[in-house]
């Protein structure tokens, strides 16, 4: 008998689902509350960085940390991330404790200010291409600022190209937001093909910009991780410089709710942005921003302490994966990417599925993404897309969370397929 | 002869100026390079605070403060703003290292959100109050959204309210921005009577808000300290709980770079702040709200603190006054308030001098603020006020500074009463 569901009879699947039934009964009844909603890293990946906790200095290159000034950033902090992102250190500016911040505030920066010559406020619509799926958060900011996103298919080199080029046109389209290395959630990341399309990308807005989140830009989870060109090295060929801002931050090095972010950019850019930062702030956290600087001492310390975070995600990552494998390979119901890094699966399963399968996995303690939360506006409209964040929980409790995932999807197919 | 200046001959006036121009040049030949310019802490106000580094908790109210998560500030340090600002937890958000930052982002909300149905982005003007001499930092963040700040004489006791009273007719005059305590830079306190007037204003813009900068809520510099009346006492009397939005922060409690700050606001405002908050962050920086929390214990520990920090700060503001009061007392050329709290001297000279004394003393050493600076758009068009701030030399240094400072007013005067 095949275990393709798609070629079953209604009885086979009737006979299928009543299998199936029993285990998430069973399940059910051992009243789990697990969670795997959120890219939060475990309590283990805490540990490796209390040693922050333990530095007392407070004086870098001759500054008095504790105290007010230097709007950008110390310049120990700014090389290190310079360093990190492959740029100078006069194209860095370092931020909050989170670049989320960084990326609202320059969204918000482009709605009150403008990128160009006109504040997109004062524009009658500002669009944004969104590769999908997505993160939620991103997808948050430009709702909120009432850009109109639209949706660019991701392919398994990046986002669909053809459809950017031709989107990119329209001079209302301002700009895309994306994660190009291990991208959210699938752990895509760009080849080189499509990060020179995007450099040398030619927008009818002169205003163009990109939010290249570079959230995971060191989070391989195996040695031989994927390697993402360097944007900046490209840009000025196009005489592109100021249509890409990248954003990266140490929330998935050290502390997620107590970590340093920083941006990359343009030396026009850069001006702009330290504009605005000037009336915002007299400097953000210098303590903060030295703790990192001597935890890490360079950037070598920073790719040494992402191999410990590696040893502790890996096998949770092969924990879910593996139970992907047997359950739900060849069975036509679902396919996934297999990332080298970063902090999620994706899970796409037959189209109209997926809400039933986060109910089902709610009902039994299983907590997953909100379904739909990687699609602009919440709506993923074939119904289809599964965020896994496997960082979370422990193995043990992950290896129960996967396999009621498995048993979930297989269901909620079974049920569909019946009708 | 009388001391008055005013009532000097030509010739007088230049005996006396001969007499200041030795004095001034035995200065000069120091070579002196001291700064009076901005209102930072000093080195041994910082050491006090060093403890905040032994904190090594990172649980509080179960709640794992290293990890994402708790949008509006852990509850411990919720309730020890709460208590510093005399309101409910649930009115108080615990915001980033700067209480600038949480005050622009209020405002950049209102711009592009609004504070009721239009965003102020969205109108041809909007206008604000600015009681002056003020915070310079204050009139950067309203130039910066092209809000048009109106001056407002501040009075012994608090803003011109016959003023302030007329400008609110107008339904462009959006809002107020003011330091209510120890005002900066002159030291004033509101009065009960300003407090309750401004409580019981009925602005022609029902989205008119005041920024309420409690900077100096707890930072007296005499046991017997100024009483700021508690406007969220007063404001449901007159149902404009809304028009008032708190913002304060340990910046001159414990490290200015790396501080906690925090906002007290209506359940509406809050409601509105939180719902661009969820936009702009997962959260800021809880450890660094732990931290504080055990520091200081509960608003007892603040205060006890803020009494280490008087015992450094009183001896140099009273170097400064004994100067003033040695010689420019009763010299017709100058007045200035003995502030009970605060960070700055505000010292008014004859009409048209202020640039030239801070040229005079920028020439022989020490650096003011910038002339003007405590003006919207750095126009004092008196040319009269100059902000000092004693905090960040030690005494010795400000012995010198401030006699140079007198013999610079006294010369400049001269020069201007010969013409």
């Amino acid at each position: 008998m095949s275990e393709l569901f798609t070629e079953m009879t209604v009885e086979e699947l009737k006979k299928r689902k009543k299998l199936l039934q029993k285990r998430y009964d069973e399940f059910k009844a051992k009243g789990l509350k697990l969670d795997m909603s959120r890219g939060k890293p475990g309590a283990d990946q805490l540990e490796l960085s209390m040693g922050l906790n333990d530095i007392k200095s407070y004086i870098s290159d001759g500054i008095d940390v504790r105290n007010y000034g230097v709007l950008d950033g110390i310049p120990a902090c700014k090389k290190l991330f310079a360093d990190l992102m492959g740029v100078s250190p006069e194209n860095v500016i370092i931020g909050p404790n989170a670049s989320l911040t960084l990326m609202f505030d320059y969204i918000s920066q482009c709605f009150t200010h403008g990128a160009g010559d006109v504040p997109w406020c004062k524009l009658p619509e500002v669009k944004f291409l969104c590769p999908v799926p997505g993160y939620d958060r991103h997808f948050t900011i430009l709702e909120h600022f009432g850009i109109k996103m639209i949706n660019i298919e991701m392919k398994s080199d990046g986002p669909d190209m053809d459809s950017v080029e031709e989107y990119i046109k329209d001079p209302a389209v301002k700009g895309m937001i994306c994660v190009p290395k291990y991208s959210n959630p699938q752990g895509i990341t760009f080849s080189d093909g499509v990060v020179k399309r995007i450099a040398s990308m030619k927008p009818a807005a002169k205003d163009f910009r990109i939010i290249w989140d570079n959230a995971y830009c060191v989070h391989d989870l195996v040695d031989d991780g994927d390697e993402l060109l360097n944007i900046f090295d490209i840009l000025p060929k196009y005489g592109n410089e100021d249509m890409v801002v990248e954003f990266c931050s140490t929330s998935k090095m050290t502390f997620p709710g107590a970590g340093v972010s920083a941006l990359a950019a343009s030396k026009n850019n850069i001006a702009a942005i330290k504009k605005r930062l000037n009336a915002q702030t007299i400097s953000y956290d210098k303590m903060n921003q030295l703790r990192h600087v001597e935890f890490f001492g360079d950037v070598n310390g920073i790719l040494a302490h992402m191999k410990k975070h590696a040893a502790i995600m890996k096998p949770k990552f092969d924990m879910v994966l593996r139970h992907l494998e047997n359950e739900l390979a060849s069975k036509g119901i679902a396919s996934w990417f297999t990332p080298k890094g970063g902090y999620f699966i994706s899970l796409d399963v037959m189209e109209g599925c997926a809400k039933r399968v986060g109910e089902l996995c709610k009902e039994a303690g299983v907590v997953l993404t909100s379904v739909g939360a990687t699609y602009p506006y919440g709506h993923d409209e074939k119904d289809s897309n599964i965020r896994i964040a496997p960082s979370f929980p422990p193995v043990e409790e992950l290896d129960l969370a996967a396999e009621l995932l498995c048993i979930c999807v297989q269901l909620a197919c079974a049920e569909k397929l019946i009708g």
